[in-house]
């Protein structure tokens, strides 16, 4: 099979996924067919038990992207009279405020840097500071850097304040213990390509269903009407326009996986392992992290650019993709770093394989100074 | 392999796709890393070439649905000054209307009863009478029926009033000729999952490069935002957010036998070969088509439900179903029908299986009045 020469993914989605999940892409599904439609309502349930969402919550799947996700909770959630108060500290924060410009909701961003982690204590004082804001939106855990966001405290902060909390999951879901038992949210998005280690080409919201209810006729969009996709599920069964059968067909399988392997409590632990192994391998090394080890979250990891003038990471990345392992650019503006990710279908022996890789490459290119410069280090 | 147990697909996408384009999702692919980049060139390539588009058109590939390439193509095209005369002859031309209304793109219907094509001479009159009007829109093959809409004709027309034309060319692109050197469009949306012979979850846009040059800004939706897709991918040679990296495999795979199948004259030979089979077949039986032949194309048919009181379609469905293949239902409001597919990686032996098996379940379900009762005729 073709697969054997694929690299190992260490990219935060499309990543490495399992054979089984590969091939259960391999079989024709007639979207109105009963097989699909049993296939789609237990990946609505098994999406909705991840959480613990039970009866007051709805799962809600959405072909696309998982920012086509995002932008449609946003449009759907937040009603055109609405003020969300966008906390950034890092791209995808960025985006969601993006998306609230475009879609014309307003907003107010609140930035802090892109390794400082945004605290219960600052969305407090700014929801206390201006009344006009109806909801809160908060990236779980930043891909940009890997920078964990405190999501308790921040849920907490919310409901005291009687805000709705829009929180994007998409690389924290299946990985981090997010329980909407205790932890309240209006809605939380994900997708299908990131811990749950399936295919990109879907997304899905975990909504509480009171705050869904409310919400016909908000969305700017027909295609990405979160509440028009619930209730036509409802009434049918069936998704409101073409599903990606596919894609559906392989996230079914990883979740059956993703059971076998422990749910949240076993995926978490092997990518805090793979984490681990990462971070101390590279270290080891001499380069060094962007974050301090608190606030990482084990999905992506990003590393200063070597000061060392022989590297420069297209060279870098071409030769540890010759030795089987894909890394992932940095995307911060303001220091040059790059990023390798620990999720996917990978466990300690590709991690180990990883970091034995890094260091063959480090050592072809004769890179010795791999502390960054120290201009680098002074902005960070 | 399990997908021997799948059914025929006798539906207009998700179809039955050949066992190489189901297998090439079999893989693992890093959306920045280099075999994915040149595989998303070469689609984007032979798409465009596939209506000659040259370099005088831009291809731009959309996440989602087909229907998400629709909205996507009006939100961008259409600006908020903009009028559009959207011909509704079926289900997607109406979708086409309250996407209009969704997005709030001023529209005016031209509609046509669902066995009666639109006409360049219905379109010349409504745009002599109403010089607001800015755009047309029309269906090329409406999946609701199968009728087909003379696409030459109502170009001319737009052409020689100098209004921009959108063409949903869902259910024909691949299968029959349209092209772009003769035939002037601004936008002409389509979908992996159709004639094309690959899995849904994927579409895209042919556009006029001088039309799409002045769209920056118009697009009420981030996600869909087909001029910032098209200029991101200029600037990067990636999509702009993660893309279903299987999707567009199976894709690139199906074009390649697409090509070595004679192109859109082999794969248009082979579905009028499928549909005149079809149509034989189930006349012989003594079913009534909802169509006169003669605007009936080559890709989905639609059949009156018989009269007789033994008939119920899901009853049908199953039977049929069991018998390996999978029929669609009716989309009319007004007369009972049913619809059978012609398209997919199926030919000559398949369809009269299809027959056959059709005909075993009329005899099971002892249904001897086929022909429709006369008040569904009236209708018609």
């Amino acid at each position: 099979m073709t697969q054997m020469k694929d690299p190992i993914l260490l990219t935060p989605g499309p990543l490495t996924t399992s054979l089984q999940t590969k091939q259960a892409q391999v079989r024709d599904y007639g979207s109105r067919d009963v097989a699909f439609i049993e296939m789609t309502a237990s990946v609505i349930a098994h999406l909705n038990d991840i959480v613990h969402g039970g009866d007051s919550h709805a799962c809600v799947l959405m072909q696309g992207s998982g920012t086509f996700s995002v932008e449609a909770a946003l449009g759907t959630l937040i009603p055109s009279s609405g003020h969300v108060l966008v906390c950034v500290n890092g791209e995808y924060g960025k985006r969601i405020a993006r998306i609230c410009e475009v879609i014309g909701r307003r907003h107010k961003i609140l930035q802090t840097a892109e390794d400082q982690p945004t605290t219960g204590k600052m969305i407090d004082e700014a929801l206390a500071a201006d009344p006009s804001l109806t909801h809160v939106s908060i990236v779980h855990c930043e891909t940009s850097t890997g920078i964990l966001n405190p999501l308790e405290e921040i849920a907490a902060v919310a409901a005291t304040r009687r805000r709705g909390l829009f929180v994007d999951a998409m690389s924290s879901f299946g990985a981090l213990e997010i329980d909407a038992r205790n932890l309240r949210f209006d809605c939380l998005v994900a997708a299908s390509g990131k811990c749950l280690e399936s295919v990109p080409g879907m997304g899905f919201a975990i909504v509480r269903k009171e705050a869904l209810e409310k919400c016909r006729g908000n969305c700017h969009s027909l295609s990405l009407d979160l509440y028009d996709q619930w209730q036509s599920y409802l009434r049918t069964r069936q998704w409101r326009y073409t599903p990606p059968t596919t894609v559906v067909a392989a996230l079914a399988e990883a979740l059956k996986q993703f059971e076998a392997q422990g749910g949240v409590a076993g995926r978490g632990a092997r990518y805090r392992e793979n984490c681990d192994i990462l971070i101390n391998g590279l270290e080891k090394l001499g380069f060094v992290s962007f974050l301090p080890r608190v606030i990482q979250a084990p999905i992506i990891t990003t590393w200063h650019a070597p000061a060392d003038p022989k590297y420069n990471f297209n060279a870098f990345y071409d030769k540890v993709r010759e030795r089987g392992f894909t890394l992932y650019p940095g995307k911060l503006t303001q220091v040059d770093t790059f990023r390798v990710g620990c999720i996917g279908a990978i466990g300690e022996a590709e991690m180990r394989q990883a970091v034995d890789a890094i260091a063959a490459t480090v050592k072809e290119m004769g890179i010795t100074q791999l502390k960054p410069s120290a201009s680098a280090r002074a902005v960070a």
